[in-house]
């Protein structure tokens, strides 16, 4: 058992990670979080391989329980169901002592964390991530939040979680394209954070998948460790937290420019780690050879590095507007070298030499 | 200028008192603030009343606002006005480094304060509050929530305003109605915490709301400042916090069979302080002659202090239900002596005698 902590005072939390930990979940809530009822939540691609382990597990321990399915899919982090949970949240009675568990991807961890945020002022609730990228990015820092039609993650809450149970092998269930969605964020901690996790990844790489998961425990732990490190400097994302988004100023904008149904997020960071890190490799500010080395391990894993087919005025219109909305300068995260990396303030001129 | 300090670490903030505070307010915002864009939101009793006078101001002092108004009344405290306010926000561009002022009573306060609170993971805000009530109680402390169809304050949050600003003068236009509702929860202050304010209140009540009015700085600093002094020691209302809710078992019970549609707040709570504090006398754990003390002083202000006709039975079924809800024992808040209270967990059969 590998066991993280996200230091932040009174709201501390361990996530725990291991091999097989989902079918005893329960004994982990109950040691954790204590006797209480239970609410969890989760979507109809997780509730029949894994919901009714985990409702087994909380009645093994003793737990009281009800759960709730709602449909698979990025449309559910939205207000209509936010007030189907409440809704179900009152039939079931769900009080201030009370907590939630989210079972499921970054969809299902975002709006069941928000509800519990918000619910009666703020309810405990346990993250139980099933997909790669909810294990190594959305599961742990307490950031929830919903999609409005007006835009993506606008209304939300810092909320963390306290509980984090990762089991790495629900994701043997995971469909190719979701998995290649979490590598994009695994790369993303070798980068900024930690080059032995890079070396290990490229170590793995050529072997596929296979031998990926036979190392998921440590590379889960390695990049979990980084963003607990991370989140316990900067709970509310003001500074150090921002080093998370590496990548992610161009992968907004082409998720933006595809309507979020062309790449998936973990392949449009791919290609904007691949993009800026050549930039700042021109510009000497990153190490000599770091995009080629970059490039490589993007290959091995199967994820693309090269621009879609996306004109660059859009490209460059739709960070103009992200830049707008957040009301704030453009920080853009660039490499000293594999395993380090600073905050640079740009303009999204900075991207032009791209599609030059 | 009074000026009462929440003492909340970096969540500290000043709440004003002054007459005339409100045709300045720009330049306090600008003082305590900071320039940013401005989201004024009020409700459609006060826009008429004010809206001019607090966008004047703020255009004077250089900034930048919109406003919306939303229809006055309790119903106006709900998600589908909340929606309103997210894509009002949407439209204006409203971002991280903005703020909202509540332009209102306690209704606008909630909803405004929750939009603010969730508004890309929380927004700072400013209350201005228009009411009696809203200015000793709501605006104050962090409390904000909308209600749904299944209960009152279900869905909420603890997001401590920035800034407070009480102009005793707006309560010039306050109807009858809801200046006794305020009066109610004036009185709570001198039971619980203040004897010098019960006394101060003694002194005025006979003659009329003219002489209150007369005092009423003073009479909202200490108020005031008895909110915040707790609110600094309880932030979440876990403990000391409870003694706010002096009177409000008996008061909420009330409320919840009459539909909130008979006595004001106000009323039920004067109700519930009298009810309780002739119930704590009778034990022997108030001081003698603490009811009758109380009974003069509620009458004077044209409080209410019989309960109003009710089956006894469905007053302790609401009550039952209140405390199943918030899932812990009945905390009653009982006084030692005016000025002094203590908290004692009780269940609902400590009103029976009063239904005998």
């Amino acid at each position: 058992m590998q066991q993280v902590l996200v230091s932040l005072g009174t709201r501390s939390y361990p996530i725990l990670i291991k091999n097989g930990l989902l079918k005893d979940c329960g004994q982990y809530f109950l040691e954790h979080m204590g006797k209480s009822k239970v609410a969890v939540i989760t979507d109809s691609h997780v509730a029949p391989l894994y919901l009714d382990q985990v409702l087994n597990s909380l009645q093994d321990a003793g737990l009281s329980c009800c759960s709730v399915v709602l449909p698979a899919g990025e449309k559910t982090k939205c207000a209509e169901c936010l007030m189907e949970l409440y809704a179900f949240f009152s039939e079931h009675g769900i009080s201030r002592t009370d907590a939630v568990i989210a079972l499921g991807g970054g969809v299902i961890g975002d709006l069941a964390g928000f509800a519990a945020a918000t619910w009666m002022r703020g309810i405990r609730y346990c993250q139980i991530p099933t997909t790669l990228l909810a294990q190594v990015d959305s599961s742990v820092g307490g950031k929830v939040a919903i999609d409005l039609p007006q835009g993506k993650n606008l209304v939300g809450a810092f909320h963390q979680p306290s509980l984090v149970l990762c089991d790495p092998e629900v994701l043997n269930t995971l469909p190719d394209e979701f998995w290649c969605d979490g590598l994009g964020e695994v790369v993303k901690y070798g980068c900024i954070h930690d080059e032995a996790l890079f070396s290990m990844l490229e170590e793995a790489a050529p072997y596929g998948r296979h031998a990926l998961m036979k190392i998921m425990e440590t590379i889960l732990e390695h990049c979990i460790g980084a963003k607990a490190e991370i989140v316990s400097m900067d709970e509310l994302d003001t500074g150090l937290r921002m080093t998370l988004n590496f990548g992610h100023t161009l992968a907004h904008a082409i998720e933006t420019c595809q309507h979020y149904e062309g790449l998936h997020h973990g392949q449009a960071v791919s290609i904007g780690m691949y993009a800026i890190t050549s930039l700042s490799e021109a510009k000497g500010i990153t190490q000599f050879q770091t995009t080629d080395r970059l490039g490589r391990l993007l290959k091995a894993l199967g994820l693309p590095w090269a621009l879609p087919d996306i004109p660059g005025e859009q490209l460059m219109y739709a960070m103009q507007l992200d830049k707008k909305h957040t009301g704030s300068i453009l920080h853009m995260i660039v490499l000293d070298h594999i395993g380090s990396c600073h905050i640079m303030d740009a303009s999204p001129e900075f991207f032009a030499p791209l599609f030059a």
